[in-house]
């Protein structure tokens, strides 16, 4: 590899700055709503003509939800390949009046580019087309082979990715995958993220009569939805926050000598961070950083996030609720399936006597991990010193869940994060944002990637 | 007595028929929901006026919480005196989607009227004030003194009616006391109860955070309002039904040997009264009806009446709830007190690590009871006979509560139930009704216990 040549590279990134926000900008101002199946079509056509002006063959398949999978691919130097996963659909703007300026209108204040979208993913997404760029003028040529999956329902679950990737994996195998996203922390140190919870959603419901009854005349006789959910719920985990479900842990790999190394060298979670969302204190006192990641991102959970019967307004009414329903998702490490856990939920009602409680699955991801020791993990994490001065910061799972274990276990590929964001990217939420310092960063970091690959 | 007057009576009610409908209809269609201060004002205005086009003196009293009590009174020819409590104030209609016909919108369908507040209890108000109607008619004067006491916040619990009778005790002595209901069974047999289940309401909340919060992020770390909630809960009530509070049931008088034989005469409740609730079965097999009115009517309950957290609309959304509430009502029996149940369950919550968890009353009511051997319950007793034809069943205590024990304890008096419901009557439920015929049959009853009041 050549310093000079990647110096090269940061030189022609820095001095077209102006070309690559206006692209971003452009992306930004057409909206595409998944959800509200807004502006996907306009989204598709606007993708599909910047990888055709990059010189990429470009293959669109439609899906039965007209969210169109972009699969695109531009020969390199090497035999190497990268494949860049990423999507063109954006989370719904709602609510309007909490944006500052108006969502598809995309603004720059104070170093910043505010945008729904920006960060989450389109900032992303031309990340990948600068870092392109940026390698041809320097190199002449691409490195090696690049290859993009752009989705347009990620922010619905993906539900057409696994058959695309199933019937595309010679296409699309490759040596590394670059992730959706990535991100510094609060002080500016890139992080990296090598592995995604996986992550079982379930609604579970109580229906003991159609119609709600009066507590006094049948308080004693009559079943009762909300306490048959309560008795099923308190047999899910205890107050130390053990899973009781039998078999729960079964299948959990605990973490390896180099996890708990790479752990024990995090910075402590703050107390200000739980203190901003408006909680005292953490669930429970923790020692150090290696205790609070493992328990944050090493170990499964389960999470009550709805709970609804009965009356619900202001002052009393006396009835018994006919039916009860809980929203529940448990977050899975490897080696947990959620088609496991939602044998085994089942099996412990059923055996508890809480046949009668319903349950529906709204979501499922399986766990997926990247091994730390990977040659090309290694080569990312020293190409993040190289651009942000200091050594990136590696966690081998994150907390969250997504489609990352269909790459890992169809395509037999490494996942990196590498990216644009910060803590304060309000991803979901108005404002949405990345700093400008931040994307020609990711620009930098992922172009030196798609470089190194060339020289092994 | 006499005969041929009270049948007199009978036929006048049977011709205004009409005329009972529409004043009824007019008492329904004016929403008047205490609950969510909906209406109140309005409701009284009606009431009131209806009281006084019959030479009333009507006293209004007005509450902290601009709900007034209605004190009215006309003289009769006896020495003695009847009072009627009743309250024109009426549940929450929610949900309005299963309401065939709007609940502010009377409707007769089948001999049913339907609406909310028909039963509980506009049609008992009405009642009172057509029997008034029959016996002037026919008497050309009250046979012996009526007041009435109608409150207008009696589903919120009357916070303010023990006040009220304290303040106005002399004008209020009687010597019988019609209570605000009565019913007949599934076989049209006219029913008696002899005293109140007490109550204690509440409301548990559980606050974590101000947030909600990220639960792929946070779910391992963060207190989860929800979880804290139902762990609570779960201390309360075990899967038989047994209140887990220590010293619940330590008041408790067991029944006597003339409640265990009243009981012991009573039909068996039966199941197609669970299955029109739509419910499959008891919550336990019941081997007779001293069982089952054991459990129903002279032991006490806990009833989850509503659960609320976090996220609760269709699909999965991965939050921890920042906050949770329970709504809870105990029905307590002879000698348990609201205050003595409410510092049990404080302590238990306390003393189990929930102190955490807040405790609002919103509501409390003592149980109480009337002997059954009492002269005026015999006469009543009697005229039921009378009227329906075949013997009223005595009940020394009913499932429900109510602010008996202000009339039994300050006013010393007895407190008999004389009414329009029915089984079906689905009060506090969607479709309130009652049956056209057991309306005529209320009045006549009414009338007839009035008429005897002059006897002795």
């Amino acid at each position: 590899m050549s310093r000079l040549k990647e110096q090269e590279m940061d030189a022609y990134i820095a001095s077209h700055q102006q070309e690559i926000l206006e692209e971003l900008t452009s992306f930004c101002a057409q909206p595409s709503i998944s959800a509200q199946a807004t502006g996907i079509q306009e989204m598709h056509t606007i993708v599909t003509a910047a990888l055709e002006r990059r010189g990429f063959s470009v293959e669109t398949i439609s899906t039965p939800t007209n969210s169109p999978v972009i699969i695109a691919t531009a020969p390199g130097a090497s035999r190497k390949s990268v494949l860049f996963y990423n999507h063109y659909d954006v989370q719904p703007p709602e609510p309007f009046e909490e944006w500052i300026t108006p969502p598809f209108e995309p603004s720059i204040r104070d170093g910043r580019i505010y945008a729904r979208g920006v960060m989450d993913d389109k900032g992303h997404i031309i990340c990948r087309l600068a870092a392109v760029d940026a390698l041809r003028a320097v190199y002449g040529e691409l490195p090696c082979t690049v290859k993009f999956i752009i989705e347009g329902e990620e922010e619905t679950n993906s539900p057409n990715l696994a058959g695309v990737i199933h019937d595309h994996t010679e296409q699309l195998k490759s040596d590394l995958c670059l992730w959706e996203f990535g991100d510094v922390d609060t002080s500016g140190v890139s992080m990296q993220y090598l592995g995604f919870r996986g992550i079982l959603y379930v609604e579970l419901s109580a229906q003991t009569a159609e119609l709600d009854a009066h507590s006094g005349i049948w308080g004693t006789l009559l079943p009762n939805a909300a306490w048959r959910l309560t008795w099923a719920l308190s047999l899910l985990k205890d107050q130390t926050g053990k899973v009781l479900i039998p078999g729960f842990y079964d299948q959990v790999v605990p973490p390896s000598q180099t996890d708990l190394e790479l752990l024990a060298k995090l910075p402590m979670i703050p107390d200000s961070d739980v203190q901003q969302l408006g909680a005292q204190n953490f669930v429970q006192p923790f020692r150090n950083a290696l205790d609070q990641y493992q328990a944050a991102v090493m170990s499964p959970s389960c999470t009550i996030c709805g709970l609804n019967a009965g009356y619900q307004g202001d002052g009393p009414k006396t009835i018994i609720p006919a039916r009860a329903r809980a929203k529940l998702d448990f977050r899975l490490v490897p080696d947990q399936t959620p088609e496991e856990i939602a044998h085994k939920l089942r099996r412990h009602l059923d055996e508890n006597g809480f046949s009668d409680i319903q349950m529906s699955i709204l979501g499922s991801e399986n766990p997926s991990r990247t091994p730390t020791d990977h040659p090309l993990v290694q080569m990312v994490v020293a190409a993040a010193a190289d651009v942000y001065g200091q050594p990136q910061r590696v966690l081998p799972m994150s907390g969250g869940s997504g489609p990352a274990h269909l790459f890992t276990e169809m395509l037999q590929i490494p996942i990196v994060t590498v990216g644009v964001g910060h803590p304060d990217s309000r991803i979901h939420a108005p404002n949405e944002n990345i700093h400008i310092t931040d994307l020609i960063n990711g620009i930098r970091h992922t172009a030196r990637i798609l470089a190194r690959m060339q020289a092994d």
